[in-house]
């Protein structure tokens, strides 16, 4: 009964952006899933910026990922097999076991979804943990409250586009940056920013500036680099930074220039964090209900990239994710 | 009635370092108390690193200093004469009108000390903004908890000493840097430091792994720079930064390199927050009880660079407080 499945490894670590040399498309066997396990045929699978740091060999807060192994990443699948009590063929679970066609794993890694509530890719984006970094981000790192002037960087990708949403459903005024003009065009004619500017246009600093004259409170960090400096000369005294992602610095072979102007942050009584998304599942329930009506009454949008064409297309779904290719979250549908 | 009395200007604003040219000793006429005024003759005049700031020509918490105006910052005088209810002749007060031999103030700005608890110095150093910000920086910025292993920075200066015996007493594991040897003696054999280096001994980020070779979870900064860098590579998850000084940027004629690491903010969920000790006066009362008890017993010690030879000798002490030649807290006696 055991069967054949493909499977993206990790052939060599990327010096630099990573080439399709990096990776390597394999079949391999599937075995049978025991006691406790499932066997779920793989739908969609994410491709995610933080994914590149696991690709380089040094320790972070996930290990890095193993040369010849499979990568890992978010998937939803349906199950085709259980040997677990109260998991059915044919329910649709996201688990962690992407990058492969098929997946065996203990059944309690496996989060049954209600493709009635929204469409399987929502729950790898805006309603999985895409949405929830970005609502834990405002609430809780970035301590969003009355007032606020908000801008998030990479407004149009799959954190910063429901980001900057949450924002403005609360009440917020939003500033957004993108790298093209069809996106900036998106945030400010269909996801209700109240301005948006393309980085390519001149200098961070004074872009931002022209679009929020009188400062910013709340900066969602995605970008690092010059937007971070940026955000710091643009923040207003008790300013806040949420440090969710610095894409500008993922593929750099040099360590990127840090922000000049951090003396700024004294005076002004700045507070940067970092965060993970890991820490904040507490705020699941209040994300799901809050998140969820929005998007049932359709006041919040959910931007995607679906890339068509199976496992083979990963890689380079990966590659210009890290390029900027893509509008919201970005996905690779492996099986339809 | 009416004197004379000698005052510092501020002749020109400093490019880089400041030189003796920016400054201007002038005598003056002193006006009389004016109803609910103080004449106070100044004892002792502070000079501290935020003032460079305030030399520029820059909007910040504080309004830069005017030119050919006299300079300002925190002063122990003695009433000498009174047109204020319950402030009698031959009070000590700290007030902010130093740079001056003798300064007309509301008497409500003047704020009594009394020598039986401290010597006159100590209310400009230990036991003034100076050690509240030590306190406040350590407690409220950087959340200091069981446990935590402590790094200060510029740790012979007048924070710094301060913030390193605060964290030692309360218990925890403590190194400093500081810049020169004698210094570095000064904080293992008198402070009570668990570890301290001499940052010209090589790169920071070395020097305090060698120091904290299992990482540290609060870094106090006085300095910025490569300092701030380093303890952004050594911090521990969920470490914390109080960005109190960037001394090493305050001459600076260009921007500064800012910390190239940033990013790894994001993976150990640190937590960095500048401060200014105005915010914290609610912890005063805390301070002054648990500080001051301290000082009493005489397990905290106050170091103290005291510049003798009067007013005259106020700018090169503040340039050489800027080049670090001071150990604690740098102070100009102007009368005895």
């Amino acid at each position: 009964m055991s069967q054949t499945g493909r499977e993206i490894q990790l052939a060599a670590r990327p010096h630099g952006e990573p080439t399709p040399d990096d990776f390597r498309l394999v079949e391999v066997e599937v075995p049978d899933p025991q006691d406790g396990q499932v066997l779920v045929r793989n739908l969609l699978m994410s491709v995610d910026p933080y994914m590149r740091g696991r690709m380089n060999d040094v320790p972070s807060y996930v290990p890095p990922f193993k040369l010849d192994k499979a990568l890992a990443g978010a998937a939803v699948g349906e199950v085709i097999a259980s040997r677990a009590d109260g998991v059915e063929e044919g329910a649709l679970v996201v688990h962690d076991r992407g990058w492969r066609e098929y997946a065996v794993l203990d059944a309690r890694y496996a989060h049954r979804i209600d493709r009635s509530i929204a469409p399987p890719s929502a729950f790898l984006g805006v309603l999985g943990s895409t949405g929830l970094t970005a609502y834990a981000g405002l609430l809780d790192v970035a301590g969003l409250r009355e007032g606020d002037v908000v801008f998030v960087s990479g407004a149009a990708g799959a954190v910063g586009s429901v980001a900057g949403q949450i924002a403005k459903l609360r009440g917020h005024t939003v500033i957004g940056s993108a790298g093209s003009p069809e996106k900036v065009a998106l945030l400010r004619d269909q996801l209700g920013f109240d301005a948006a500017f393309d980085y390519h246009d001149g200098r961070v600093s004074k872009l931002l500036r022209a679009a929020a004259p009188d400062g910013i409170d709340v900066y969602f960090d995605n970008v690092g680099g010059e937007h971070l400096e940026a955000a710091i000369g643009s923040l207003r005294r008790y300013g806040r930074i949420a440090l969710c992602g610095a894409i500008s610095s993922y593929n750099a072979t040099e360590p990127p220039a840090g922000p000049r102007n951090m003396h700024m942050a004294i005076g002004k009584r700045l507070t940067m964090r970092g965060f993970i998304v890991f820490d904040h599942h507490d705020r699941r329930p209040d994300f799901e209900r809050e998140v969820g009506s929005w998007l049932r009454e359709g006041r919040l949008h959910a931007p995607e990239t679906i890339v068509e064409g199976g496992i083979e297309q990963a890689p380079q779904a990966f590659i210009d994710l890290l390029r900027g290719t893509n509008t919201g979250k970005m996905l690779v549908r492996l099986q339809s």
